[in-house]
């Protein structure tokens, strides 16, 4: 497996690589999206770069919290914690059973391998304190007062008549399991971690680590690990070609490259979206101030062409 | 993390080390049972052992089984492969942070990683057609000819009036990804591998790998792993602190230390139990015929008199 690598890269894969409607689907469908957009992957593999991907799982998180909720009256429903570890476990098995089959077509023997990240998290942090982050299914004003009471579950009206349950999304740390999941990036084996943004865990005054019932941005837990790994480019994945000025207006122009001042302007100004660009900006940002070098926003279906330079958008240092 | 290693283990924890009654309980209850349990594995540390930890999953994926069949009409159903990824995730990061935390109270900076593990099988394996081994919950006799005819499930009649599915139990050939679990292993990162003896796949004639709706014994996958890691010693940690020769009868009598020949002329005269002790025996049995110097049977109870020689069955080559 050894051999020399040219170039390394640490991927944020948006949760509609997998899931392209918001819904999990069957397995059959969810195996289906996977190894179409792995073959996105596949030309990193050939312009050998160090690989290390990190997914969504918002719609998987979804479905196990349903799962857990209908069968409650019989087992005991397990925390978001250790769903997003279920998650993190399903997904990457996808990913990875996938991404062999596509690397053996090409006779690489390059290793997929893929970790149970949590993130680190402190437990001081306002946001545990405010939960924004929405989950789970959709419920009407007297189920979700129900719940309230019965589960002690923060829930909040997302559309007129829709509730659905709350949680926090603090902010990542960093990533537990760093020097080895770098020891083998380096080694060549392409990793798949902080599935879902990671586990939340935070240290209790005495040191002793616990899990939070929360969920973590994953494309910053994306830019922490690049940072981590020393990855020199970051690309972040997922359902435009670029990214806009001046987003959803008439005027709206596609960015085809911009210094981290211009983009930092921009994002102060307010042309991306708050909930869905804006982070992802952000974690740019942050991955551009931490030893990266290049950042490229894109959709599966642009990557080949993002990876000559001649599509997405393309962030890099002033 | 770089130090000197005094010596290397393969860990097999029984499923009871995690879930006592072979139920999963709450999660409180699985996490507070997994940290006692983990104080045995910390005595390798203490000693410098390169460490890595096979667990079982029974109780896990049979709760797992039974929400996934409970939100079937809502939620279309995972399958067995998929459902032992989610257990690999789940009981991962309890052990990991369970380990984490000890390790952090005695100021070891070793780090703890859980891989999502497929182990290969073979498409004929007789097994597949035969399938043998019980999981998820129990059915009456009509209840069983329902699913059986809804679901294509095979069902069994376990003890009289039980009914329960069977599944294949295929022989496993080799982990996947072995090569980076022996280079982190060897960096000296407690590896958590094979969990729920890991996710059988098969290659289809073209090559392609598929997952099997199946699960394989983890004390085999456990021998496996410590060959492709080079473990010197494998640990097989059970519910009693000794084998024994005549079990279960009067004449029953604790076996301290016995060379492979001994051993395998006991298993032959059938002086242990064919569904729990013997594949253990068979397992320690492979492992000694491929590089293995050690195999010690014992109870979580026992780890650190067994380290110290004084408790424990142990078994050596001629």
């Amino acid at each position: 497996m050894r051999q020399e690598y040219n170039n390394s890269v640490i991927i944020a894969l948006g949760g509609n690589a997998i899931s392209p409607k918001g819904e999990a689907g069957t397995i059959q469908q969810q195996f289906a999206h996977t190894r179409r957009s792995l073959k996105a992957v596949m030309h990193f593999v050939r312009k050998k770069y160090k690989i290390c991907i990190t997914h969504g799982n918002g719609p998987q998180v979804g479905d196990e919290l349903l799962r857990n909720e209908l069968a409650a009256d019989q087992i005991p429903p397990l925390p978001l914690g250790v769903l997003v570890a279920n998650t993190q476990g399903a997904i990457g098995y996808m990913i990875q059973q996938s991404l062999q089959n596509a690397l053996y077509a090409e006779a690489s023997e390059r290793e997929v391998v893929t970790f149970i990240s949590q993130m680190k998290v402190d437990r001081n942090d306002p946001a545990i304190q405010n939960p924004t982050k929405f989950v789970g299914r959709r419920y009407t004003a007297e189920q979700a007062r129900k719940l309230s009471l019965e589960q002690g579950w923060n829930i909040k009206e997302q559309d007129p008549g829709e509730w659905r349950r709350v949680v926090p999304s603090p902010e990542p740390l960093y990533i537990f399991n760093g020097k080895s999941i770098k020891h083998l990036y380096d080694f060549g084996t392409i990793m798949i971690a902080g599935g879902g943004g990671g586990i939340p865990a935070y240290n209790e005054p005495d040191g002793r680590l616990e899990g939070l019932d929360g969920v973590i941005d994953k494309d910053k837990t994306a830019a922490l690990l690049g940072r981590i790994i020393r990855a020199r480019e970051m690309f972040i994945i997922t359902d435009v070609d670029n990214i806009f000025t001046n987003y959803g207006k008439p005027e709206a122009r596609p960015i085809r490259t911009a210094t981290a001042s211009q983009i930092k302007a921009y994002l102060d100004e307010g042309h991306f979206q708050s909930g869905t660009m804006a982070p992802k900006i952000r974690a740019a940002l942050y991955f551009l101030r931490h030893h990266g070098e290049k950042v490229v926003i894109t959709s599966i279906a642009r990557v080949e062409e993002a990876l000559a330079g001649e599509a997405g958008s393309v962030l890099i240092n002033d």
